[in-house]
């Protein structure tokens, strides 16, 4: 799976994933009046809302992007109906041929990490039958559990070729309260970097190992030297525009084989119809601002980054 | 919500926890064949099978047990009809008054940690109307993200007086690997435990705050610091039982009022009719013999602890 990301991602020449983190909020008016006209103001409608909202998104982009990245975090607010919202969303973008990544930070002990990866990148057995349950290509984890929290999610990767991408340093204001303290002369997030490295050994792809991290691109600085540690692992980058991360500052994520990193944009695209720039398509061409966002975030990293 | 989980612990003169962690082979036999013959060997099925399972075990230990941790792991690896028992377990356990710790470990950045708490202990607004999806009275919390990732969950707790326990040091072997790294002369868990102190200083009970920690009863000396370093904190304690911590190592974790710590046994508790101490009620009666493992264990944790 590491493999056919990096395979869309130089074909499409677009280092990028969208983010899909549907907020009520950031939803236009018709798609919530229909939903709520069809199913009322419940969990049932909101689920309805977000979906339909993604599926527009996803038809009008799905040829010039590689991978979403779903928080499923904006799914369980709504509990039950907002995960089918999700499962339908993994669903159809993997029908478009689009790589997705679930990003749902979990990350347990032994057994129960299992469980989660079960669940989300591979599957379960029922009596005599076997299903997938949640079937994402990839999902991040959270490490601070240890090896024995992210051991079990490789070994189930494994068996169908999916992958993870391990939270390093997230590109959160506060991120740096225990992702920073120095341990042993060096960063915690470089310790967990190197970590990443090694587990990232055991599950190999053509170049990319199918362990990638999480490196904000708040902090281009400390993405320079987790590049450096971690020559062969896929870099997710978080924070880049709304969170404040600007294209100039992403090539130090990148490797000299112009490959290595994907960055992911969730407001930026998928509420770019509200913002100044694109505001000329209106609500009711949100996913025809969201293509128009897309195709100026390749033009603004490649370019940036010296690959266009 | 604290003050309750406090009252039930001391009428009921037990601090346990039990952990409904249900894997489908901890299901007997006479329940999952049932559950497919309804429902076939399908997602649906384990899900019938797993929630009639708990619904057993509550209703023969309600009237003993102050609080369940479900894992909601076990469930996910189900998809959507796993997490449909998930929430029939939550509120079948609110409906007999049992406090309900959803055992979730999630955290992230900022407005996806909120999204979280308010789908797990919060409500979240659909048009005009004010839903709880998950709607479990704590949660437990991953602090890798630091401040930014926990201060939604104390945010939102704060409405309707939930609360959160946060993962310090956890149980697991590999749990020292970035826990225990030295920063500053002292051990990460230490650094994490000083802030879960200073987090719950802002959402108190009576005696306790409403942000909790999670300190493995494998770590004794390590509880010791903990629970000097929080004294206002209530410490869940997983790990006793199957994962080898002893009832002679809990006295650490206690205050000298006899509280601060709640005890989870799940495998020795849910899996009992499987063990040998227990296997005379047989399959059929399994939920009796978890009724005759929370007695034992009640007894074992208070003889040892001196609450008895």
């Amino acid at each position: 799976m590491i493999d056919k990301l990096v395979d869309k991602i130089q074909k499409l020449n677009a280092p990028i994933v969208v983010g899909l983190d549907p907020m009520l909020d950031y939803v236009p008016e018709h798609i919530t009046k229909k939903a709520y006209a069809e199913f009322g103001e419940t969990l049932e409608g909101a689920g309805e809302a977000i979906w339909q909202f993604n599926k527009a998104i996803l038809d009008t982009t799905y040829d010039i992007i590689p991978a979403i990245k779903p928080q499923i975090a904006m799914y369980e607010q709504f509990g039950i109906e907002g995960l089918k919202a999700f499962k339908k969303t993994v669903d159809y973008a993997k029908s478009k041929d689009i790589v997705v990544i679930g990003d749902i930070k979990r990350g347990d002990i032994g057994s129960t990490s299992t469980a989660y990866a079960m669940g989300h990148v591979g599957s379960v057995k029922v009596g005599s039958k076997t299903y997938r349950a949640f079937d994402e290509d990839f999902v991040t984890v959270n490490p601070y559990l240890g090896t024995d929290g992210v051991k079990p999610f490789i070994d189930v990767c494994k068996e169908d070729n999916r992958g993870i991408f391990v939270l390093v340093k997230t590109s959160n204001k506060s991120s740096g309260e225990f992702q920073d303290r120095i341990v042993d002369g060096k960063p915690l997030y470089e310790i967990v970097g190197e970590q990443v490295a090694k587990w990232g050994e055991e599950h190999m792809g053509d170049k990319y190992s199918y362990v990638g991290a999480v490196v904000g691109a708040t902090y281009p600085e400390m993405g320079a030297v987790l590049r450096k540690l971690m020559p062969k692992t896929y870099i997710l980058v978080p924070g880049y525009g709304a969170q404040g991360g600007k294209a100039s500052d992403l090539a130090p994520y990148f490797n000299e084989d112009g490959l290595g990193a994907i960055v992911n944009s969730s407001r930026g695209i998928i509420c770019a119809y509200k913002m100044d720039n694109y505001a000329k398509f209106g609500a009711e061409n949100f996913a025809d601002a969201s293509r128009a966002a897309v195709i100026d975030m390749i033009t603004d990293i490649t370019t940036s980054v010296g690959l266009a």
